[in-house]
């Protein structure tokens, strides 16, 4: 292994030797500690402080030593979390303590993570700042369920969007690219809007009855999913009644999930329990 | 960790308890054996027998135990690699004989590495099969480069295609969705067609001077970039003779390239080492 916490390998920041700490942009991964990766489990261990939010699953957290502080920006007294500004700044503060940071994000830190943010304000500050990257929900999904997010003669490609939107901001997506057939479109953080990106991406050309899977906490042993359509998938998502976030994986590839011997559901409307 | 190598968390394929063996498609990650994830690395190490090709760096292959046999499917004595059918039925095979494969691919099995391929003729054959994802290369390559593949107010998302084209058929690529300014393209296998694919995506809308940034080797201390645009990118690539599999990156998060100070490129042409 040529990395340890010592000698990182990327350092896009201060020069090394100085008095202050550094800060690891660590990839958590979509929640099973064994998708973590060698540096980040490494990385855990070796931490003075681990900074995380709600998306790094308990599983993981359980891995922190004991000993180490921890700090979660992802809860606050009234449920508001904490703004990116004040956790670019906390971890500014941290790392000028002289202390090793890592700064855990569920999933990949690159990928919706808004670690490039976080990246550029330590930069910045002139602290050394590592990227460690995470398997994203939508590899832990397909990995569980047995969708390739690519697949010969179904996808040539795959897409991840956020389904987000801030407060009352249009959805920001680009509807017409989005309804390619030969793409598999991965939805992030969808769940609110799902209605409307479903109706959306009919509006454009994808067909009703285009499978959708929704999977919540993939890869852990919450893991559940619900099999349905573009059509159905607003009247399924409220039935099933799924915590946490969800993934949706849109497209022609999901047609392989009823194939699988493990995969019970035999249409829309079916929620399956993993088999993890 | 839940998982272990003898209660693999999903299994698609037969019952447990036979005397057939059992498959492991392993995703590699992007080289850097310290981006494998804790499951791969102790898969890698309990195999029976490790199917491999050419995108599994050296440095992942020299964690195999010696005494483990090694299968490599990248190679054949007229350089023509073997064709899917036959890796799926040297699989079968191998597993048939009460053997623990791991089916080691580079980056993740299910993008664009026809493990789903493999998958279906092992659960055709009766044969358990555990899907364990990888690091893609995009994502290795984000965080050495420290450009990320989304960032606020520069990519709503991303898209992963292949650029790689079947002897003589026409690039399968939906160039309209491709050309949205709001989404990072990552070109896999690209390299062959990149001047058709640049020319392809300014015609289709693209500005000719939005930035391109390839990578070869991505985490391994073989890496190397070149920074360029869609107008210079087949230019500068002939240029540059970069070494073997390469990655494009397209788009307006390239330029926060420029701005990390371990980025000694200054523009176009330039060609800079990795820092790792």
């Amino acid at each position: 292994m040529r990395f340890s916490p010592d000698t990182p390998a990327t350092c896009h920041g201060a020069a090394r030797g100085r008095a202050v700490g550094e800060v690891f942009l660590v990839g958590a991964g979509p929640g099973d500690p064994d998708l973590l990766t060698v540096k980040a489990l490494r990385l855990i261990g070796a931490a003075d402080v681990v900074v995380h939010d709600r998306l790094v699953s308990p599983e993981i957290m359980a891995l922190v030593p004991p000993a180490t502080r921890r700090v979660d920006v992802g809860k606050m007294p009234r449920c508001h979390k904490v703004p990116q500004e004040e956790i670019n700044a906390l971890l500014v503060d941290l790392a000028g303590q002289g202390l090793r940071v890592v700064r855990l994000k569920g999933g990949d830190p690159l990928i919706f993570g808004r670690g490039s943010e976080e990246a550029a304000d330590l930069r910045a500050a002139g602290i050394a700042v590592t990227c460690v990257p995470g398997i994203t929900s939508a590899q832990g999904a397909a990995s569980t369920t047995g969708v390739p997010l690519t697949h010969r003669g179904l996808a040539t490609g795959v897409r991840y969007v956020t389904g987000h939107r801030a407060k009352d901001a249009p959805l920001d997506l680009d509807w017409t690219g989005l309804s390619c057939p030969d793409t598999t479109l991965v939805i992030y953080m969808g769940a609110a809007n799902m209605a409307e990106i479903a109706r959306q991406l009919v509006a454009r050309g994808c067909r009703a009855d285009m499978p959708v899977l929704a999977i919540a906490a993939a890869t852990t042993a919450r893991e559940r999913r619900v099999l349905s359509t573009l059509r159905d998938i607003p009247a399924d998502l409220d039935a099933a009644r799924l915590d946490g976030p969800i993934l949706f994986v849109v497209g022609e590839v999901v047609s392989l999930y009823s194939a699988l011997p493990s995969a019970t559901a035999t249409g829309a409307q079916a929620v399956v329990a993993a088999d993890a």
